[in-house]
C-alpha cells in the first residue's frame, strides 16, 4: 500500500458540495480549448495540469503527463505512484507552493474530459450474492438460485473492450435478437438496464504463465473507477447460453472519468463477509481487501438504491488472483470490474432489473413517474463515497449516461 | 474484394513442399539476428522483406512496413491492400524484378516470426453445428444439444487478447479448480485440448453506433489466420455457469504468423450450408462468404483429422455483422475465430473432446500410443488449404504448438 499522508487541509477552497476534496486525488485525462489531452488531478472545483507543474519542477516522470492516457503513468509502477501522490499532496496542502501551482489550476467546468486509459482486456466479475442470488431467480427459476461454482470461485467472463466509453457519453439503445412471444425478433431492446459497479485498473504488468497472489493486488493495480455495465437483459437473456452474455453487454460500458488511486482507500478496508467453505488455497486472503465503498444509483434524479460495496463475497485482489491462476498475463490498461454491486436489501440493489424485481415492481421517480427499465432520454449515475481520515466520507466521483433512441435500421 | 490477379508463376525457386506457394502471400512480422522486428511476405521458403523494397521502390506506404506489426498495414485499408497486393505479385511473377527483389528475400528458415498483429478485442464464435452438438451432448446431456439460439444467430463470446501468442510458442498446462469425484479442487487441468479454428483479421475500424453490414464483409476484414483455442475442459466444465468460458480459455490462444489476405481466397468461397430457419434481416447473405478451406490436425506428427471448414453453419461476413448488430464497434487488429471446426464424421473433429468422445474412445498415434487428451510434451499443428486457380490447392499456413508441464504452486 502507498503510504503517502492523507492531505486533509488544502489552500484551495474547495466546496462541501465537490466532487472530491482533497484526500482523494484522482487523476484522469483532459484537454481544454484548443490544447492536446494530458493528465490532470482532481481537487475541488479544479483540474491540476501535471504536465507543466512536473516540468518546470524538474521532475524525472514529467513525460508521464504529457500524455493524451495514463497508460504510461500506470506503467511506471507503485514506487512511482506513491511518489507522484506525495508530490500532489505537497503541492496542495502547503501554501508555500500557492504560486507555483494557482496558474495550473483549471476550473473543472472547463475542461472536456476524456476516456482515462487505453483499456486492455476487460473483465467483469459477478462477486454481489445478492445479485448473483437475484438473477438466478429471473434467469434460471428452476435451478439453485446460486451457480454450482459461485462459494467456490469469482466467477467472471471477458467483456468488449472497445466499447468502453468516459462518463457523459450517450448511450445508444442496442437492436438485437429478443423473443417476443417466444419467437426471436430483431429490434431495439426493450428490457435495457444498468449495472452498477466498481472497476479496477492494472498498472504494473505481469508475465505469462505467473499468477498475481493475492498478497501482489496493491504491486499491479493502481486503483479505481465506477462503472456503469449498461445491459440489454431482453438480447442477454435469449444469447447467452452457453457461452454467456455478448451482445447484451457489448454496446456500451461507461466508466468514470476519474482514477482513484488505492492510496486513497486506505482508511476504507475492512474484512469481507465470511467465504463458507474455505476458499481454495490461492483464493485466501489473509490481508483481506474488503473495501467500504458505498454506492448511490440515481435515475433521472432520484436516488433509487443505495448499493454496499462492503458485501461483496469475493474482494478485488481475489479476482485478480483468479484471473491469472492459470497463467493468463495481465497488461497495464486492463480493467475487470466487481459485477453488479447489489446488498440484501430492497434499496440496495445494483440493476433496475432487481430493483423493479424482474419487471413486476415498477420504480417511482421524484417526478411522479414509474420505471421498470429505462426510456429513451433518462439519464442514470452512480457515484461513490469512502471513509476517509477522521470518520469524515471522502468522494470517489460518478459514471453517468444518457439513454438516446435505437437507430431504425434500413 | 481486393482484385489483383492470382499469381501462378514465379522466378522465385518454390519446392513443391513449401508452405505457401506464389498465390497466398501471406503477411506476417519477423526479425533476424540484431534487427527489428519488420513487416514480410512469405513466398516459397523465403520471406520478402518489403520494408527496404518499398523504400527503394519509393511507395508511399514504404512506411507502413517497418513496423513491429501489421496494424498500420491494416488500418490503411482495402485500396491500399490491393495496391500493396498487386505490387508484390508483379514483384515475384515478373523476371525483370529479380535483381532488385533477391537481396531482399530472406530464407524462411533464419527468421523469427512474431506476433503479427497487436490484437484489439477477441471474439471467438461456436458456429459449426457438428461442434455444437457434440459439445451439447457433453456438457448438456439433459437438454437438446443445440442451444435455443444457436439456429436464429452466431453465439460468440470475448477472450482474452493478452494471452494470444504466434504459433512455436510453448503452451503451459493451465491450472485451475476443476472437479474431482465431486469435489472443486485446485490442480493441473487433466483435460487439456485443442479448438482447430479459423480466425479473421480486422483492418478497417467501425464506428461506435454504426453496424457492419454483411456485404461490407471485404472493407473491414483484411485477412485469415489459422487458430487453435487450447481449452482445458475440466476447468471449463467447473466455471461456465452462467456466464461461459473464463480460466479455461483464456491462458493461450495460438495463432499462425502469417495473415493470409481474403484476396488470396477468390477461389474458395462457396455456398454455406442452407440455414433454416432464414435468418433474420440483418444476417442474409446474397453473396455468402462461405469458404472451402481444408483443415488438418496433426497430433505427435499423426494426422488424426480433417475438419471441413465449408460446412460451418454462419460465415465470416455474417459474424462480423452479428457482433457489429448491437452497434458496437471494431477496431484494427480485432481478431474473431470461427470457433471449433467439426464436421459430421468422426475423423472431421476440431477437438480431442469430441475426437476421443469425451474421453470414452482413446486416438490411436502412429507411435503406438494412445490419447484422450493432451499429455505435457505433445505437440499439435493445425494445417489449411483452399482451392487456388485451375483446381490447384494453396496452403494457407500452420499453427503449432507444445504443452509444457504445469508449474508446481508453492
Amino acid at each position: 500500500m502507498n503510504a503517502a499522508p492523507s492531505p486533509v487541509n488544502s489552500w484551495i477552497d474547495i466546496a462541501d458540495e465537490a466532487a472530491f476534496g482533497a484526500r482523494t486525488l484522482p487523476y484522469g485525462v483532459f484537454s481544454t480549448d484548443g490544447e492536446e489531452p494530458r493528465v490532470g488531478v482532481a481537487v475541488g472545483e479544479h483540474v491540476l495540469d501535471l504536465a507543466p507543474l512536473a516540468a518546470v519542477e524538474g521532475l524525472d516522470g514529467a513525460h508521464l503527463f504529457a500524455q493524451p492516457s495514463l497508460n504510461p503513468f500506470l506503467a511506471a509502477g507503485s514506487a512511482a505512484w506513491a511518489a507522484v501522490r506525495g508530490w500532489v499532496v505537497e503541492l496542495v496542502t502547503e501554501e508555500i507552493h500557492r504560486e507555483l501551482v494557482e496558474p495550473h489550476l483549471m476550473p473543472a467546468s472547463r475542461v472536456t474530459m476524456h476516456l482515462p486509459f487505453e483499456v486492455a482486456d476487460f473483465v467483469d466479475f459477478y462477486a454481489s450474492q445478492s445479485h448473483a442470488e437475484n438473477m438466478g431467480r429471473f434467469f434460471r427459476p428452476d435451478s439453485p438460485s446460486l451457480p454450482p461454482a459461485w462459494r467456490h470461485l469469482p466467477i467472471g467472463y471477458h467483456g468488449r473492450s472497445a466499447t468502453v466509453v468516459v462518463s457523459g457519453t450517450d448511450v445508444t439503445r442496442p437492436s438485437g435478437l429478443r423473443k417476443v412471444a417466444d419467437v426471436p425478433e430483431f429490434g431495439p431492446s426493450r428490457r435495457l438496464d444498468i449495472e452498477a459497479e466498481v472497476g479496477f485498473v492494472v498498472g504494473r504488468p505481469s508475465q505469462l504463465g505467473n499468477p498475481v497472489a493475492v498478497p501482489e493486488f496493491a504491486e499491479h493495480v493502481f486503483g479505481m473507477v465506477l462503472v456503469n455495465d449498461w445491459s440489454a437483459r431482453d438480447i442477454q437473456g435469449f444469447e447467452a447460453m452457453p457461452l454467456g452474455p455478448f451482445l447484451g453487454k457489448s454496446f456500451a460500458t461507461s466508466i468514470s472519468p476519474w482514477v482513484v488511486p488505492l492510496a486513497a482507500l486506505e482508511h476504507a478496508r475492512i474484512d469481507p463477509p465470511v467465504r463458507d467453505p474455505e476458499p481454495a488455497e490461492y483464493l485466501r486472503d489473509a490481508e483481506p481487501w474488503g473495501l467500504d465503498l458505498r454506492l448511490e444509483v440515481e435515475w433521472n434524479g432520484t436516488v433509487v438504491s443505495h448499493p454496499p460495496f462492503a458485501d461483496m463475497y469475493w474482494t478485488p485482489a481475489q479476482q485478480l488472483a483468479h484471473l491469472t491462476a492459470n497463467g493468463a498475463a495481465v497488461r497495464t490498461g486492463d480493467l475487470y470490474a466487481s459485477g453488479t454491486v447489489s446488498g440484501p436489501e430492497a434499496d440496495q440493489r445494483g440493476s433496475f432489473l432487481e430493483l423493479s424485481w424482474n419487471g413486476s415492481e415498477p420504480v417511482e421517480l421524484a417526478d411522479g413517474t414509474t420505471r421498470t427499465f429505462l426510456e429513451d432520454g433518462d439519464v442514470v449515475t452512480v457515484r461513490a463515497t469512502a471513509p476517509g481520515p477522521d470518520g469524515t466520507r471522502i468522494g470517489l466521483g460518478a459514471v453517468t449516461g444518457r439513454i438516446t433512441p435505437a437507430p431504425s435500421f434500413p
